[in-house]
């Protein structure tokens, strides 16, 4: 069988949680918390099971949850996205980042890609028939930042979507609107449809303001915004996301979902509907991550680690040229093997060998997870 | 937005459910139960979750849940799958079958289906950049049945996949291990795969045997097989399948899978694994189906509707030619609106315009409800 994605080995993330298994390592490598979700929301998705809603939930996702999802960006957002026509639930963001690909980018078509980033985006791209076209982020002391010129430059007339990410993973920053605007200048007048991921929209930090891509005109009318309940509610397994679009766009992507996984499962949603009624959870998110971030900045200032900027996401990249001349990957397997503290190298979130001895550790972990791994770090 | 999928629209069962619900009828159209699943399937859930299983499962499947569904596999088909490397989870068969052929078909590759099928096959094989190559069954007084021979004529030197489906959707067909052997006659010596959709396998009635392209050597050694969860244990809402397939198939699967959702359902999986231990409840399946079809067609045989025969599934197609000369789309609304009965035309289960006289009602309903059903079919 002649591979589709010759390129493609198991992702970081499944190779460095096998690995922290096998070493006894605090696991700070793939993003999740190793705390529960709140067992109200546990409550309704049970009471959704006992009350039967256990078939097939409409291919567009329930209504109940549409509604919600579109209040939620209505609310935070000003963007009123019609529940019925412009949002879909999703198996997952990783479904709903794969779907909107498949039904946008034709064969030959270029999507502009801003590394580092998530790995499913160009896997995707590529089965769509589609050539990625990675642009790097700069860095430098003071972080990483997205170059517009360079994004500008690597336009074409094949081009047919960029792909943004904000808050970013891996590298914990943010847009802001001045980002937004210069993405809007790129693509206005154009035919260039935008993707953003937007998962890790509730954990932004120091009051900033989410720079949705919904809230921008010239870009939500051309965007396929992604986001996910698993980030939000601490309950990353059970693989429920939402897609929203203006309804031209969500038409096309509908065409392929039905033909993905026609579905999702009708339980979660169910309880998730009822558990959004309460803004709590989000609202309160932002406050209860950066609690997190700053102790283990905190922490992190007493190691020979290098901080860098963490504006948002549940994740911290630190240099440790002071510490080693390892590559990435070779480090975060040394950190996880001799440190016992599983990290992830940045190196994994570009498409070329891209050597800049940063990795990241994922915040998302109970107090008592953190301190032991702050402990171990100080030793390094 | 040039479309990917311009000739798709909305699915036949999203359309006729929304058409049943509309006009108060009983909906026999789509395929799912209207009983419940098994409340002890709902405590392993339940137990599951409470248990802290949120999070991201593994990539391939929860290590518990391949290794019950290598367990039965072995036991039913006598096929040993190493549940390490030839079994993932997938959310839905459906998505499945789109990741199947996703890491198979290579853009100008020819893929052999056989109609009537599943909307979903011509699709996704369309969206790998591959080509459908639809054979039609041959339908006569006795029924549907497999034309191998223009099934063999339809292959190509481009010929890369052949997909096939036992039990049957929308014909109640089953598949017999000559037609195995006619199949394997076409392939062997051949690189064709084989893509075989087997979500109804706990559904072969009269004592029959489900012949699993898993039983078959030739087969197997090429072949993707699909099954579901939802059909099987009365949940079609919580999209949980499986993919069998030999380890150098299944890593090429994995990798598109890993692209396509990275992981399924945590707790459903969790849930599923503990509720498999017992083997009751698929191995009761046939007796309690069984009941229903021979419930139903004992109604039937009371009415002006000519039945076909149905050896599996949930399914019972139906001739109306004594009745009317509609087509089979206006026959199914005709008789939704007016006797209150929905059904799905077995002409959406063809790529070009076939008209045979033909409807499909699903009988996965409680005696009171395809009882009522059969009291306004007999008015007809
Ligand atoms: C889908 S598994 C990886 C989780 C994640 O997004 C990350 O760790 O970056
Ligand atoms: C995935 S929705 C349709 C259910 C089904 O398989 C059918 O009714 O044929």
């Amino acid at each position: 069988l002649q591979s589709r994605l010759p390129a493609v080995g198991t992702t970081v993330f499944t190779l460095m949680s096998a690995l922290a298994a096998e070493h006894g390592a605090v696991n700070l490598g793939q993003g999740f918390p190793d705390f529960d979700c709140d067992p109200r929301l546990l409550d309704a998705v049970d009471a959704a099971m006992r009350a039967g809603h256990n078939q097939y939930a409409p291919m567009t996702g329930l209504p109940v949850l549409r509604e919600a999802i579109a209040a939620k960006l209505a609310a935070l957002y000003g963007h009123a996205y019609d529940a019925a026509t412009e949002i879909t639930v999703t198996a997952g963001a990783t479904q709903g980042i794969i779907t909107a690909i498949l039904c946008a980018v034709h064969p030959g078509d270029e999507v502009i890609v801003i590394e580092p980033c998530y790995d499913s985006y160009q896997p995707s791209i590529t089965l769509a028939g589609g050539v990625p076209v990675p642009v790097a982020m700069r860095v430098d002391a003071g972080g990483y930042s997205v170059p517009w010129d360079a994004v500008a430059a690597a336009v074409t007339p094949r081009t047919r979507m960029i792909v943004v990410n904000t808050p970013h993973n891996p590298t914990g920053t943010i847009l802001r609107r001045a980002d937004l605007d210069a993405l809007a200048a790129i693509v206005d007048g154009t035919d260039i449809l935008i993707l953003s991921d937007e998962v890790y929209e509730h954990m932004v930090y120091d009051g900033q303001p989410h720079a949705s891509v919904s809230r921008h005109p010239v870009l939500a009318a051309r965007a396929f915004v992604v986001s996910s309940f698993g980030k939000t509610y601490h309950a990353t397994g059970w693989k429920v996301g939402y897609v929203a679009a203006p309804a031209p766009l969500m038409a096309e992507f509908r065409k392929v979902h039905q033909y993905n996984v026609f579905s999702v499962n009708t339980p979660m949603q169910a309880g998730l509907a009822a558990f959004m009624r309460d803004p709590a959870p989000w609202r309160d998110l932002p406050a209860f991550y950066q609690r997190k971030r700053d102790l283990f900045r905190a922490g992190l200032a007493n190691t020979r680690f290098t901080l860098l900027p963490a504006d948002g996401t549940y994740f911290q990249c630190v240099r440790y040229d002071g510490i080693s001349d390892l590559s990435e990957s070779e480090f975060a397997q040394w950190l996880t093997r001799e440190i016992k503290v599983a990290a992830i190298p940045v190196s994994a979130f570009y498409s070329k060998p891209t050597e800049s001895g940063i990795v990241r550790f994922c915040f998302a972990k109970k107090d008592e997870t953190l301190n032991g791994a702050l402990e171990r770090l100080a030793t390094v």
